[in-house]
């Protein structure tokens, strides 16, 4: 952890142009003639990123659509993408190429360019990367910043999903086949960001943990942001699979891989399904109540190193 | 080989939009507004790319030079760059910041975001990915494609240099200088290539090797191109090193990492320094002579793999 927040640290110094949000952000806002082009980077590592005997597909899938939700919550409507590519098996590269396909063609999103290379010896583990490029919708931009002192804070549908997915998968169990898809492949809320651009004060997508996330919304805000996680949208499966207490929502709400979006609102007339979670308050940091108790935070807030 | 060129058959069955230009140009071209933009996405892999050994720094530098080579190509001036990085040694990630700063100030482009990662395992090879973002300065972009019958073929610069510079910092040679940072910091052809857009038929970078690229473009425009070794810019310090012959000729044209434009154009007053070394002809494939003797093809015309 303190060797990734010194080599960001290091990469701030040097993104001074404001296109760069301070590297505080999902994406970069580039201004370009009228309008605002959005561009994000994100990669995938073997043996990081996904479990050993993940279907290729999936691979590809969650490589594009979490760049997509990057794009989702500006507000933007992808223009395409570019894939950096470690060849492996020919099998595993083919199946690769099908989930990429699959997930392009989902979603309108045409495969521009990019680059190919080998991968260094048998037992090194791949790295795939890939950029997305959007147009911004609606201007100003949304940023993670911009939430203000009376502002509800609001996620788009469930949290938690992708977490037990997750152990589905890990476990190699067959059922819940809607959870492990919600692991395996991610929906980009691309639709539901369009509609909340203009009516949010700052939005951002939920990739590392719903609390880690809105904290950092916070954090940018220079506010508090309290969350009731007593409010917390989680789906009946997930329920039935883990429970419906503190501990099965704490769960829900710091494991991430849900790709919903989290935005900061002083409407409570939102355009999309979305549930109320929390809201901002002066001061710093995050509190938890879970209705009217209080929650001590628990030891991580959602996943740091992704 | 066959691995790769099947892989790259299936991207281009999915990158159909114009845009990608079939994946046989340096870089996608998207029109945006009243403008084009250029989008490139080069990976390095250690082992693959960098020798064990490397200054971080360098390896920062021809990430970010090879990719504005492309944009070079297109007569593209660069709006930014997105970083995709694999954390490894906290010293070494810290002189790659170094150079990462340096190359960038160089050629004022701002670092605009991108990707951090942690490696699978102490033993495995660490990726970098690098995005380039530039916007054109002459329409029509130029393209590998374009060349017609009676054009001449012309080189920027000198070629050759980065391949005897690989070989005295593979040997660890502290001689030669100006030849190891021939290979270790190339120099993208940013003004030349604005200079030319507007002059030539088609256009590209020479990454791996004279010879490979030269028949790339022949065989994108649909024609022949002859290339006459004995006129080939190679520099005094290549010529000290490797001698003045056709077999040093040879290697200097089918080695690559120059990193120098190659063009097609009907005028023999060029803009900037270049050489000509060549023509295009009816027919297609490549031809290669010295002077008035014709010459064989060598086995392999360029670096095909990366």
């Amino acid at each position: 952890l303190s060797t990734e927040s010194t080599f960001i640290d290091l990469m701030r110094a040097i993104a001074t142009d404001p296109a760069a949000r301070g590297l505080n952000d999902d994406a970069a806002v580039i201004e370009f003639g009228n309008e605002a082009l959005i561009l994000t980077h994100d990669m995938m590592v073997e043996g990081v990123h996904w479990l050993p005997g993940a279907d290729p597909a999936d691979v590809a899938w969650k490589l594009v659509a979490a760049n997509l939700s990057d794009l989702a919550a500006k507000g933007a409507e992808p223009l395409g993408v570019l894939l950096g590519f470690m060849l492996g098996a020919d099998d595993w590269d083919r199946r690769f190429a099908e989930g990429l396909a699959e997930v392009l063609a989902t979603y309108t999103v045409p495969l521009l360019g990019g680059d190919t290379t080998g991968k260094s010896g048998e037992w090194s583990a791949r790295a795939f990367g890939l950029t997305a490029l959007g147009r911004a919708t609606h201007r100003p931009v949304p940023a993670r910043s911009g939430a203000q002192e009376g502002d509800w804070l609001y996620v788009t549908g469930t949290v938690g999903d992708a977490a037990a997915g997750f152990d589905l998968c890990r476990e190699a169990v067959d059922s819940h086949a809607r959870l492990r898809r919600a692991f395996n492949r991610p929906v980009p809320q691309l639709e539901a960001g369009k509609l909340l651009a203009p009516e949010v004060h700052a939005m951002m997508d939920v990739s590392d943990g719903l609390l880690l996330d809105a904290q950092r919304m916070a954090k940018a805000s220079g506010l508090r942001v309290e969350i009731d996680l007593s409010t917390l949208p989680i789906s009946h499966d997930y329920q039935v699979l883990r429970g419906n207490n503190l501990e099965s929502r704490l769960v829900a709400a710091s494991w991430g891989d849900d790709y919903q979006l989290l935005f900061a609102t002083p409407t409570r007339d939102i355009p999309v399904d979305a549930t109320l979670v929390g809201g901002f308050w002066p001061g710093e940091g995050i509190n938890l109540r879970y209705g009217s108790e209080a929650v001590p935070l628990p030891a991580s807030l959602g996943y740091e190193h992704r």
